[in-house]
């Protein structure tokens, strides 16, 4: 049997449409992944997300609307009726790929069908007790880092990207660019030490997540000249905001998942400057597509060195690893593997 | 078979330990649900809580303590995995009486064992999505009015009181008292001005549910002679409180889904003037137990005839209706109405 004949459910949340209209990450990575196994000659693909979803696949859904965009919804319920019907036909599949955190694994000692759970993030430690109590289940990670030491993962599956909207271009800007949630722990405070201190203008874009931070350590700095602000971007204006861009900028203070940030901004042959922590290692090749550092002094040294990066090797680099393409063919060995190891159970 | 070897799953909450230390009105009806059973003869109890929990059932459980009581747990973490877990073992059981909110129902499509649901409040109308979507399934209510028009409900079983602490009183105090949450819904203003409106001292307790409501409504009348606010009261305190009640003023705004207090009061032999709203007349027998009012000036008309009440009645009608042991061997009713309608459909 060709693999790509294999039921395959996806479990999107119902938090947002899928793919979602502006903000919902999982939404997006559960519709990549929908319709890049559709592309690839998948035959039996079915999305389970909200009812307005949008898919080349099979959409099943019960909820109208995602409950961020229709608050009379109590998330939960919306939630666990979602999941609890769409694992009423289990049956119907052999393999059924969740992108909806933890409580679908709740319903596991139910149901026969294998389950893939793609672990987009830990919300909070305390819902390992979920997935630890699961272990025989399989699992993805989103890099190599961003993983618990007690889980059985069948691999790391880095999110792809959408190149469209992404235009390479051979030369840089002039200017250092900041982009995502401004929050401490993205680091933008540091993002103006290293432009102070490298004496460079700066861009900040995104929305602002912690209006307390924003207010006391970025916005006494913005000066709309060196230090502009320009909040949240689109995909079009994400575009012509990296043209300006010289390099990147990406302090951050805690470990990083992924960072869709790093891959867009080399997509558009930006390269970047990023704190070596979590996945950063994972996502830039130092010296290559851009500089890991540990410190803001280190960073005004990368800045003096970007031109000894190629351009074109940071396309490449996203081109290689993380398009939806490439994750998507990644995700058929997962299957395969889970196909194979299913198999041998039940000889 | 005796009704009585029939294996039951009592499914509390795990939010506190059951019975609760102070609070959790719905680990107090589980845990008031299962040791009567006990009580009365049930010999395959088992109650589903913390595993902190107190039985004289058999206890099984995972989750150590209550999440209300042990911060770092994340309610819905501990709430599915309780769930989940009890729900794996429904083979093992007759009946499951679920106390545990709607989460449990989203289950039951995996399950062959018989679940009970009592709805011991709607805390969003949003609920009864799943509720509805759940109509085979088999729910008490805890009033007749506190029902949801399409749910197709066995039976209403009122709460039982636990009388120890409750003293029967025939003579009454001097006061008018008002207990429980302090909130708009209760009416706390509405006992101040019938207090003044009919000349009398006024004893308020319990804890402030609504700060804003308590600061600009309740706090300016309180004088510390003719209207007191004493804070919240344990079962001791409250057998004092009860004490020095003239009438036990009820007043609430929204409709009451049971009224634990003025089942509580009567026990004391303490009349309730109640607003005519909710549950309100099935507790109260009108002009035998109490008043049923529709605004203050009743209210005040309803104080000047406390005297032509029989506190005796007020106590033999809770001893009649509202004790735990009504509500268990209302229960057993009920189950045996459900395995009769099950032993049906399995011919």
């Amino acid at each position: 049997m060709d693999i790509r004949d294999k039921r395959i459910a996806i479990l999107s949340p119902v938090a947002w449409r899928t793919p979602p209209r502006a903000y919902g990450a999982w939404e997006t990575v559960a519709s990549n992944i929908t319709e890049g196994l559709v592309a690839r000659g998948w035959k039996n693909v079915t999305l389970f997300a909200t009812k307005e979803s949008i898919t080349k696949a099979k959409l099943v859904g019960w909820i109208e609307r995602g409950y961020e965009e229709d608050k009379t919804q109590i998330p939960l319920v919306s939630t666990c009726l979602h999941i609890s019907r769409a694992l009423e036909r289990a049956g119907e599949f052999d393999l059924i790929h969740n992108n909806f955190d933890f409580l679908p694994l709740t319903y596991l000692p139910f149901i026969k069908t294998p389950m893939l759970t793609t672990i987009h993030g830990f919300s909070d430690p305390d819902i390992l007790r979920v997935y630890r109590s699961h272990k025989d289940s399989y699992y993805a990670s989103i890099s190599d880092s961003d993983r618990d030491s007690e889980l059985p993962y069948v691999a790391t599956v880095y999110n792809g990207i959408d190149l469209s909207n992404l235009t390479f271009r051979a030369t840089g800007g002039e200017k250092l660019v900041h982009y995502g949630r401004i929050h401490n722990d993205k680091g933008t405070h540091l993002s103006i030490e290293l432009a102070k201190k490298a004496g460079m203008d700066l861009i900040i874009a995104g929305i602002i997540q912690d209006q307390n931070y924003f207010d006391t350590l970025v916005k006494p700095h913005i000066n709309d000249s060196s230090i502009q602000y320009i909040g949240p971007v689109n995909p079009v204006q994400r575009d012509a905001l990296l043209k300006e861009a010289y390099a990147v900028i990406h302090l951050n203070l805690i470990p990083e998942r992924f960072g869709l940030v790093m891959a867009e901004s080399m997509a558009a042959g930006v390269p970047v400057i990023a704190m070596d922590l979590g996945s950063c290692r994972e996502v830039i090749v130092d010296k290559k597509t851009g500089y890991l550092v540990n410190n803001v002094d280190e960073a005004v040294e990368a800045v003096g060195k970007i031109d000894q990066i190629d351009r074109k090797d940071c396309r490449r680099h996203v081109e290689e690893n993380f398009t939806i393409d490439c994750m998507v063919s990644k995700y058929e060995k997962v299957y395969e593997e889970i196909f194979r190891r299913e198999a041998k159970e039940d000889k």
